[in-house]
């Protein structure tokens, strides 16, 4: 009896890792706290709303650096993020979309699971780039796991702390671009009823905002 | 009667001015752009929700500086900002609490506009500082002007934007302290009624995050 659960259990992990048709997870840098950057005052004289990207993929240690900053852990002994969250419920996850597929940037693990195999870029969001530029390489969506509030009882109170902690990593992630001259802006254009299909997500799962991520043209 | 009408108007703008009590306004310094901080990678790692403060008033182009990269005019020719705005509604206005009394931040005249004489830095928040831990020199108290969403009809839509407009700017505050020494957290601890009576704000008007800032101890 024993030995027949084993399996059955071995047959589903193995039947939930085709469900991603192969797509790798990809690894991530740690992040080069050295790295050259506008200084911190420049960098706000430079923080700007733009779409003027490449096509071009984003370097490991750029996308690396990106996430880090925009919602990576600062001080991993402690579990405590580069961005704050209402009642430290770290509620918010990232999703990246990039040409091969959709990932789920898991901080602790500093890796990139995989979700969805597929070019969903157009889809998850109701705005498309302007005529001429390219979908972004990169395209990050911030959505809050509403049920981590487990010390906020309505929804219209968890949906608040939900958009704060939103905005707290949107903005970190305009702040690393606007210093290292990567192209973004903070949008409220997540196309809901395909997010949920495409990512599984449950009721409590809510998308909120979305960053096109490209090196300038 | 039009030297009536002139003198009447002249006499309600003489009592309007001795509503605030004589407070001076406060001119602020130009941005100082070419001020030392930490890099824009050290800043992130070093970013988190502090409240180790003194009591020691901040220096003018520190103020000047925090509510710059808070929420300033960083393109002034095109009156775009350090923080991004839901449909560009810059919505969110930064009231400032010294221990003189309630200033707004006026980003475009670069200035303190004084809004109401005296200490209410502890009466505006729900939250005392720890024991031992001295009112900080400066409370920011971000409030949204939810009718300059004028491209959204409902209020629930008006409020999810402001709060995610709030969180922006919060974020720009944290990062700026953390780059810069000074401590802050972000908090959702406004005390609503009486931040109503002190600044008399509309039913338009809602008040939803509020940073101490202050010197390390």
């Amino acid at each position: 009896m024993k030995t027949t659960l084993i399996l059955t259990a071995t047959a589903l992990m193995a039947c939930a890792a085709t469900a991603q048709d192969d797509l790798a997870p990809i690894t991530l840098k740690a992040p080069d706290l050295n790295r050259q950057a506008a200084s911190l005052m420049q960098t706000f004289s430079k923080r700007a709303s733009c779409t003027n990207y490449s096509d071009r993929a984003l370097a490991i240690q750029d996308l690396s650096d990106l996430l880090w900053t925009a919602n990576g852990f600062n001080r991993p002994e402690n579990k405590h993020r580069t961005a704050g969250s209402g009642m430290n419920a770290q509620d918010i996850d990232i999703y990246v979309f990039l040409p091969e597929g959709a990932y789920l940037y898991d901080a602790e693990g500093s890796v990139l699971k995989p979700v969805a195999k597929g070019d969903f870029r157009s889809q998850v969001v109701t705005q498309q780039p302007a005529q001429g530029v390219p979908q972004p390489p990169v395209m990050l969506i911030l959505v809050s796991e509403t049920a981590r509030f487990t010390r906020i009882q309505d929804d219209a109170g968890k949906l608040k702390f939900a958009a704060f902690d939103a905005g707290l990593v949107s903005q970190n992630i305009s702040i690393f671009c606007a210093g290292t001259g990567l192209q973004t802006r903070c949008r409220a254009a997540v196309n809901v009823p395909k997010l949920k299909e495409i990512l599984k997500l449950t009721d409590t799962q809510v998308p909120l905002l979305d960053h096109p991520v490209g090196y300038a043209k």
